[in-house]
């Protein structure tokens, strides 16, 4: 392939703001707006302009790279896809809003894709026929489509996004795992050439379904998610996917049930407080509303309920909070004063720190009465533990019990061990090896291209701009001619010899912009070596600066094709 | 970057069929489906299989090169679109049912983008203040979305695409000019890159507007488009941009007007054998509606009147046949005997044919009769002339007056100079050089990177197959194991040598599939050369066999890998 041509910034449509944007809240928006990398089409749509769609690219020739070395097939799926595979999977409901759904000129159900499960599953149902064909991996680079709620934070939630997508097709589970160890050491690769920083988490499947899933968390403070480090042991997951064993605890010495007079005690502060205990003793009893019926969830008094996973349990039915309307007509939930052991027909569920066993001060269903020794498993059933408190900072290490850390992160991607939930529900099967249908079990796996432009952006810029890491660059070089004429001229000149030595180089030969301007302008793009045609330009010596240690050096011409060549 | 792996047979998601799709009427459908390069996922949406990818990578990769060749940028902008600047440019309504439209879920309407004028508009606006901002060129390569009424022919017409679309931006004529011929110079080079026999042909600008426009044809009997040609000279136009000048005519020795008795003629062919005259000699009127208005063409009585230009013309209006209800309460139109000569309140439009001074039989406006010596200019006005005639073969080049030869071709081009039609939409102006405002003129050039893959292959299969060009194969190399051990490791050994010299290979190392289907299936699949492992490999000797030439030669390990990488 020919080398490509120099590109001068006179022309560039590549705008730089000495502004932030007035809406960008999170770093990476405002500099890849600021820098010329990006621009806002309309919300969650953006426009990718010269350099942003050169990092792009970059990160997609990776991502291919690795996807090819572990024998994964590229192949490109529509976009627009018919409802009916989605119907079948009932994923045409459970996405909800978040699904862009239209119709075509003969009233014909379509979507836009937000993930290609189903049409994966459909062509592989068309090409194998017998688990000689299997097993097989299969990946494209396409566009996404997600209606958020509130796109935000520039190009990290965007509502088209640029994504790799693959999935691994096996016949027995040993097979899957493999497809799925093969995708996780690739992703270590990919993200390791990409420069950033990450973690593999423990995660939740959500919507997804399937037996395991990992995460691959970019720490960034513009993050959405928070995942949980161990500073003693390798425990790291993101908090929705925390878990705790079931520790049951002997109450053999635990006295009755007793009923304490709490007038006006309805929330646990003023319970605490009035008995002169620590929450912590409490038990707290949050009511929601699950598709309409009432379900009670247990957590320690000072501890929160975590909305998110009591959704993620019961989805795709719908939790909202109980609201003063729902007590009426129902005597034996009393606002303030609810206690598990008098619930009846409503489903209890805990988290696991109400292990059996344990004994606790909590509403005695009487207005103005509590009740303590309530011990879980005596006076109460727990229908279902899951951990549903939000994790906090110092909670112990579900595998060591050391106090763990807290961090903000950006999902950069996501691994899915999904079984044969698709293949299920659009029954894809091969011949097995005895002449009998085998149902296949399936892994797909998510890399957020556009997304991790954002996660290097906000991971390696500092204060005076972007600076990629040197195989996601725009460019090699970034040479600067002062603003002379001579200076100009040698700008140029070695900008071409750089070019023939096959270096990207990008040349800031405008006019009329000073050269203060151009430095800062340098700075903000973020090429990792920036050339300058400065004031020894006519002796044929120019400064070479590394943007992201600062370090500056004097070099005739041929001494910076060399060093600039070496790389 | 690294060579790609060898690409196996057994693994490949590419599974060939020995019968025609049942609904596949065209030759590069059948063939691109059964030789396992694209499947069907619903009506007009096509998923491209790993073979298919890599043919319209590696035609994406050409088509870039030669765009930054000539300065073009590349960008990325969305595919999903908000409603506001389409409506602005009257397209969201002119586009009818073929745009594909939606809502979010916030109620805001949304388009997918069947192509970008409007928003590389806006983007440029955003981007340049000033004249010594432009010219600029920028490109991308992206899908784009058009709601078919009929998707047919496989690829060649589907309702999403890949299309390369790029936008020039200047300040006077002569830069768009300039911009207009880089990229028609750029075309050249790509298509001659990719082995596409073409044409280039003036055509109409139809919806996108503009003053000029050519288009690159490439002959093929699946071809929707009708291109002319000149056996004599260089004119070459698609039959819709076929225009005559208006060679008017002297009629001073042509007689008044003359009634005749014609009765049961109101057709040309009942009248022509009534009064024994060819039908060329009349003058035939047909009449249609224009968003509900009567306007009457005509052109001479052997001539079919080519609808699409007659919609092409009143384009955006819409073009409708009458009825018979029409001519209720209009005693002024009989139907069989109408005459432009007695017409009131209704346009008339004709074909240069009938030019001022031409003499014509034609109705006299009452049933039963025709008029002679019907002059044009004399007794009758026209309106608007223009050319809407079906193009025939043999009718005069409009340059050198040889006979026409008319030939089916696939549209895989277009460019236009689209003028300031956008730029006056949207409002945009840059700073001059005298200090002034001064609004943009532009261009608008697309080719279509899918479209391409299907007249590829239509151009050069023959009958065993597809049969690539080599920069556009999705292997340099298809490697055949005939059977036994001995044949299938002198395969992979070849296999791997060519790969670490830098080629492409593909190899054929399914066990339990006959010799004769893998021959098939490597004639079928088109691969530039297939090395076949066969009854010499004990001896370490293959045949190398070209795909379209059919030639065959023994070669050993070292002679082919010579071969090979010399080509």
């Amino acid at each position: 392939m020919a080398n490509a041509p120099v590109q001068r910034m006179s022309r560039l449509m590549a705008k730089t703001l000495r502004d932030d944007p007035a809406d960008a809240e999170v770093l990476s928006h405002k500099l890849l707006v600021r820098a010329g990398y990006v621009r806002r089409t309309a919300a969650g749509l953006w426009s990718w302009l010269p350099l942003g769609k050169r990092v792009l690219a970059n990160i997609e020739r990776i991502v291919r790279e690795e996807m090819d070395a572990i024998g994964a097939q590229e192949v490109l799926l529509p976009a627009l896809l018919p409802r009916e595979p989605y119907e079948a999977t009932g994923r045409w409901e459970e996405y909800g809003p978040e699904l862009f759904r239209l119709q075509d000129r003969k009233g014909g159900d379509y979507l836009l894709g937000p993930t290609h499960e189903e049409i994966f599953t459909q062509l592989v149902k068309d090409q194998a026929s017998s688990y000689k064909d299997l097993p097989v991996i299969l990946y494209q680079i396409q566009h996404k489509y997600r209606d958020e709620a509130r796109p935000r934070a520039g190009i990290l939630r965007g509502r088209e996004f640029l994504m790799k997508d693959s999935y691994s097709f096996d016949t027995e589970d040993e097979g899957l795992a493999h497809s799925y160890a093969l995708h996780r050491a690739a992703y270590q690769r990919i993200f390791e050439r990409l420069g950033l920083d990450y973690r593999i988490c423990a995660a939740t499947a959500g919507a997804m379904g399937g037996s395991k899933s990992e995460e691959f968390l970019a720490p960034a403070a513009a993050g959405e998610d928070t995942f949980a480090d161990c500073p003693h042991c390798d425990f790291a997951a993101n908090t929705e996917a925390i878990t705790y064993p079931l520790a049951p605890v002997d109450a053999s010495a635990v006295p009755a049930v007793e009923e304490l007079a709490t007038p006006d005690t309805p929330t646990i502060e003023s319970l605490a407080a009035f008995l002169d205990v620590p929450a912590s003793a409490t038990l707290k009893n949050l009511l929601v509303k699950v598709d309409g019926e009432i379900v009670a969830v247990g957590v320690p008094g000072d501890r929160e309920v975590d909305l998110d996973k009591v959704e993620a349990h019961f989805a795709p039915a719908a939790v909202e909070l109980v609201t003063a309307e729902d007590f009426t007509g129902r005597p034996d939930l009393v606002r303030g004063y609810v206690g598990p052991q008098g619930l009846e027909k409503v489903t209890y569920i805990a988290d696991p720190r109400i292990a059996p066993g344990t004994s606790w001060i909590t509403g005695a269903n009487k207005a103005g009465t509590h009740a303590k020794n309530v011990v879980a498993g005596r006076d109460f059933d727990v229908d279902t533990y899951i951990d549903v408190v939000v994790v906090q900072e110092g909670d112990p290490c579900p595998k060591c019990g050391t106090g763990l850390t807290l961090d903000r992160a950006i999902e950069i991607g996501h691994i899915f061990q999904l079984g044969r939930k698709y293949a299920d529900a659009l029954k894809l099967d091969v011949l097995g090896r005895q002449g009998k249908p085998v149902r296949v079990t399936m892994g797909s796996y998510g890399i957020g291209v556009s997304r991790a432009v954002a996660a290097l952006a906000e991971q390696t810029a500092d204060e005076h701009g972007l600076v990629w890491p040197r195989e996601v660059a725009p460019a090699d070089v970034h040479v600067v001619a002062a603003g002379k004429a001579v200076q100009t001229e040698l700008a140029l000149d070695v900008s071409e010899k750089l070019r023939e030595a096959g270096l990207r180089v990008l040349v800031d030969d405008r006019a009329g912009v000073s050269p203060g301007v151009k430095f800062t302008d340098a700075e903000l793009i973020g090429v990792p070596h920036i050339l300058v045609a400065g004031r020894r330009s006519a002796e044929g010596v120019l400064e070479l600066k590394d943007r992201r240690t600062g370090e500056r050096e004097e070099l005739t011409v041929d001494e910076a094709l060399a060093r600039l060549s070496a790389l």
